[in-house]
């Protein structure tokens, strides 16, 4: 182990604390305690009790602290190399003899690091797991800049994916009778169009709407996905009308055509954990029950990497539009534009396009840029329709131009797509669309 | 990958779904879908629902055919050996510099295998989870005869040892009121005095009893581990005194004694997963917010292991007994001796001196042996009492002509019991029953 | 008030308590504490506190006690006959005026007495409704004998109608996980088919099976009235085969008939107060839901007044069956006939039409004679089928010599049934059932 | 019946329907399908469904036609008073016989109308009991100018005095995960201190306070009455303090002292049947099991009635001062004053002396005038303390001079001022009040 690391740490560790007025011994009893959960002294439930004192202490540290006390598990805690590579010897001696089977086994036991079951420990205090996972959303942005605790990242993400399978998970539908208090996260988590007032959340809890979120049975008033539902009888496309408080609600027993128009990841230390597909899956299975007239299974999504990625291809804008555009990017984005009725026309055509293109075209690491078309089509969806002037908020100029685009999950075609798109990233298009991209 | 063993595997499978009436080629198919589910062809939700149509095909197998297949999972979907000497040797390379981190997870990744990917899949059908615990069953029982499934086993204990984290378990409190669905299970799991009818059952959940079970959420109805709880006034010293239905209520109001008169494990493919102790820690807290008068917390256990041992080292009757016994094991352990007035007195000085010997001498591999001595002076019980024609059922005598011990949780001194058991294997024992052994 | 009934009725309940061994001057406080109850002294709260307080001396007496104690409250605490004099002289003076409204309300008020106030503060008891639904069980064993009863049940069951009113009641579907407390009470309220133990009881609850009962939200563990369902493709015509615990389950998904076979109304003390063809109405629309197939709604039912009937008019053995018959009244309700079998092909015409002749004719103040069918007549069923040695339990035997009897619900005829049952007690019978009554 | 009111009646109900565009014969039908409901035609099922047709009618219908709806059930509906002169005249004959007893019942149903009857019935759509309140709600409206709904409100209140028994009542603890349906109603029905928005409320949820409410089971969401409360250290003096949303959160588990701060009747129809007493008796119950140190009980109550009564006794305002104001009424109200630094000593004086006689003094029919004073004395509190600049909400300085009290429920008292109160209107009052008042 390089112990000039965790000495450094640890007097950092010291450093921090003391200038929080902890004690300057409590560093040490920290890599102490470290220690001893590490080690399992005395009965688990003893265990466990300093494993939940240790946790609180993380949760009195200000950012600094915290990272050293994460890196004082990332690099003090992790596996012996020496015991590796002796386990490694016995298992490659072994195979193809009876005894491969135990050498194996052997040589995960060596791999495996003390780190994970500190960190396990931790989820002895009550909601432990909500703590693991903010405890890695900290983490996460230690990671950027600090390389050693990746192995300790990776320990926890695959801690976490395996709690939080798919299997494990709750769908709950959630309306106006749910407590407030998870009402309320729901404000604070919607990523997509911020819910602006309660009355504007009572209105997405409308009887034309639905509202759906996966729970962890640990985490019981803690969405971690959820996805907004408008019940309607055509291809939502605008998000305005959608929102719209004023407007009358529509009769959900004549509806054909669920829009999916917002979905929110919550937790930021689940990154690398998926269920959003399975969300999408077990939903359109609730509202089929529902409502079975429904046919049509669409969302209406935003297009957020557009203007971003136009920043850095300028050179696009012309190409991609089909023609030259008298704005400029800034331009375009201020939305100044709805103004000059005299140029509608010729942008009513360039920019669809435009959007078209890049959604088809544009590509990082051989998937698409664009990260919200990269989870719908991934999931086997297929671009259907751009949509002009359907967000005409300051974010949804500033992210595309006021356009969006309708993702559609076509039950017969979804699997085809997921395979094709899996293989060789094919990405499926409607001929609608097609026909806009080719003019 | 020795692929002997492999086509061997398949060739049973074959054989016994063919005897089975399955038609021959579906061992193939297995083979094949095992191969999918490993490689994660096309979208999650498909590959869930593959996992999903084997795990039902499993149910379908009789005994030889899931060995087979359980065969086919260890030995075809381990780790490749080659790919694991890369991943090692980088990782050695790496040590001390910033690759070391990265290094190690991919190390770690490479020893990962399939194996497991391909269980958890099965997780996807509904009580997935219950379907996993069984299937572990299975293999334990396979595995006596079969090693090559060890690193199998040993990856699918440590995911269960995962999902049944104590942070996850949900004590709940069983009364007259619960499902009967849920009581039909204490039925059938109660392992140390068997419930005869639901009148006994109903006597077992009275106002002067308690029975705590722990349960994982996603196993509603499956008590994972149940203790019953006595509430009195005396540390009870007779079970059939403690389950006679016909026997007054005790005023629990009044109690200040509480016996934990039988504790099951019900769920065999949870073996290696503990929470017995955390068990016996959270009933108590929980008695005691109830019953605030409470002081004693003690067990009235059996002896499983006396005669057992008794048969292995016959020579030891005697010498433990403190004096030549005029009966043979087989006369104790039939308990024609209850009849002999003349001999009573005797018996009444031997036998306990003979238990609490044995529970203090009798050992494997250094710790005691009987298990569940074994089980509470690991969770830092003492041995309190040693109780004379405690259990005279006929499963009393065979065990242990009858004798009961009492472990007392003594809450001041469970951690020193604890640690002083962990290290060195010392057994907490009352006065009284170290002054028994001595005379 | 006539006093003398009084002082007799205290010196009774006086007797009756010291003989219990309470203190002589405790019936005296009895009535002093009615007085203050009904007078409402001192603030609501003490007074519920004195009537719970009354309500337990009430549970601790003997019948004869208990029976004076209901004697002092219907005979000290009726309305004031002055006051009522003068009530309606008002009243009827006013008639026609506005004073009229206000004096209707003043004679209501003169008319009401204070025993309801009395019983109506007992509600304030754990589990009061239910203490009053017993308390009336009792009184309707002691009106039977004592007239002087009369006025105060008739106050009480018109309470209890009011609080039981079926817009209060919930339906419940029980299952094998609901609660075993339930349970146990369906297996001591069956009063048509007897369950014999909890396998018959999860037998009964098995997937091919429906039970159904009314519960009032302040008795949640007693069910008012409960009804057995079974599921199936025939008109079951067969008691034994319906509840033989070892028959194969019939798949539900396939049924589309329901047979109501059995009925139980579990308080006596709710007598007058009727919700049975609520139920029936409300567990058609709730199995409707669930299996769309359904056709058919029958009953399978006992004819439990036949014997009896005939023991009243036995010169009607004949003439019913059709034909003189061999057999007597006693032998036919042995069941030894079953052993000739030279005489079974008469009796399988005699017996049928007997039981269809007096289904039909038997009258009892104008209504039909047998109370089941009595129940489903009335509440729009038709005969529809007698099925011969449907029930050869010694029951079934000395009730309706095996017969039994299918009534139809066909949903279309049900409410002109009742209203010509109603009107002039016309009775429905299917073309079957007159043409055998005919021959 | 006096046949002229129900013509007149349904005429008006005909024009009302008519104006609203509902055919003329409808009130026809209406009568009719009353008369059915009455007579009971049909089986009870139908009976039934006709009332919830007929229900649903009357929420279509504007004030009007409601009132002449309700006024042809009480005019047209009610008992016979030919009969109820028959059935008196046999009860009185019957009084002393054992006949008297049959009579006296006799005598109660001929004296019961039909009208409940068909009330009642409504009670089958679903929210049957909310729709019945609420139509009292109408009635008692209508009832200020139309003296001839008193009997049909009398009946009305009788029977929803029986379903609102409080043995039927559950008191519930609403915290901020309550559904935000529930939370929602708190929002609207806040009558003493409005809450400002949802900020507001959940600072009244906060873990320094408790607010409770009692329910009914058949009306869910609608708290029928609720009250706040405040965990504190000191007999609270100051609303604005009270309720300030910035204010720091007192840890709980150090109160001594729980402030009622305020208590709202919500519905309108349930006027004259009372549990606010009861509610106050089961909070200080729960709140006793929670923080088992908590000794003082109290309000912090506004004087409703002050300014009011002055108005209405201008003569009063230097007498009860104990000394001539240079202030008027008015200009007390308005507040002014408060900018004025001379007068406020004065004003510090003469200000709670005044409140201090008027509480003590000031009557209506013998009893305080001052609504909530009536309300808690009544209940067994007594007046504790004058606060002086305790609201000085413009609401409260119209009200009482920004004024507040506290009114202390002191448990060993509480019997004895209900008795002394109930007797001879004697109200309690603490020395330091008594002081002020007479100084």
């Amino acid at each position: 182990m390089p112990d000039g690391f965790v000495s450094r740490s640890l007097q950092r560790l010291r450093n921090a604390m003391s200038a929080l007025g902890v004690p300057v011994d409590t560093s040490k009893q920290i890599r102490q305690q470290l220690e001893e959960c590490a080690r399992n002294v005395g009965g688990e439930v003893s265990t466990r009790l300093r494993a939940a004192r240790l946790a609180e202490t993380y949760l009195g540290l200000d950012d600094a602290a915290r990272h050293e006390f994460l890196r004082i598990i990332a690099l003090e805690f992790g596996p012996d190399p020496v015991a590796v590579a002796t386990a490694h010897q016995s298992y490659q001696a072994a195979i193809g003899t009876d005894a491969q089977w135990d050498a194996e086994a052997q040589l995960r036991r060596a791999v495996r690091s003390d780190r994970l079951r500190i960190l396990t420990q931790f989820n002895a205090i009550p909601q432990g797991v909500k703590f693991l996972v903010d405890l890695r959303a900290d983490m996460l942005r230690y990671l950027k800049d600090d390389p050693q605790l990746a192995a300790l990242d990776r320990e926890l993400e695959s801690r976490l994916s395996a709690w939080f399978d798919v299997g494990f998970l709750e769908l709950q539908r959630i309306t106006w009778n749910s407590p407030a208090a998870l009402l309320e996260k729901l404000i604070e988590y919607e990523a997509v169009h911020e819910i602006r007032s309660w009355t504007d959340l009572k209105n997405r809890l409308d009887s034309d709407r639905r509202l759906y979120a996966f729970f962890h049975p640990r985490m019981p008033l803690e969405p971690l996905i959820f996805v907004e539902v408008a019940l309607t009888d055509h291809l939502a496309d605008n998000i305005q009308t959608l929102l719209d408080e004023h407007a009358p609600v529509f009769d959900a027993k004549r509806a054909d055509t669920a829009i999916f128009y917002s979905i929110s990841n919550t937790q930021t230390g689940l990154r690398g954990v998926s269920f959003g597909n399975f969300l999408l899956k077990r939903v359109v299975d609730d509202l089929k029950r529902d409502f079975p007239k429904l046919k049509t299974f669409a969302t209406l999504s935003p297009i957020p990497g557009l203007v971003r990625w136009l920043r850095q291809h300028p050179e696009k804008l012309g190409e991609l539009a089909g023609a030259p555009l008298t704005y400029s990017i800034d331009a375009l984005a201020s939305g100044d534009w709805q103004e000059h009725k005299e140029d509608l026309q010729t942008l009513h055509e360039a920019l669809p396009r435009l959007a078209a293109r890049y959604l088809m075209e544009a590509r990082h690491n051989g998937k698409p840029y664009d990260p919200v078309a990269r989870f719908h089509l991934g999931n086997g969806a297929r671009i259907e329709k751009i949509n002009w002037c359907a967000d005409t908020s300051s974010k949804g100029l500033q992210q595309s131009f006021a356009l969006m685009v309708n993702y559609l999950y076509d039950p017969d075609d979804i699997e085809e797509n997921v395979e094709a798109f899996a293989c060789d990233t094919r990405i499926a298009v409607s001929p609608v669309v097609r026909r806009l991209a080719k003019r």
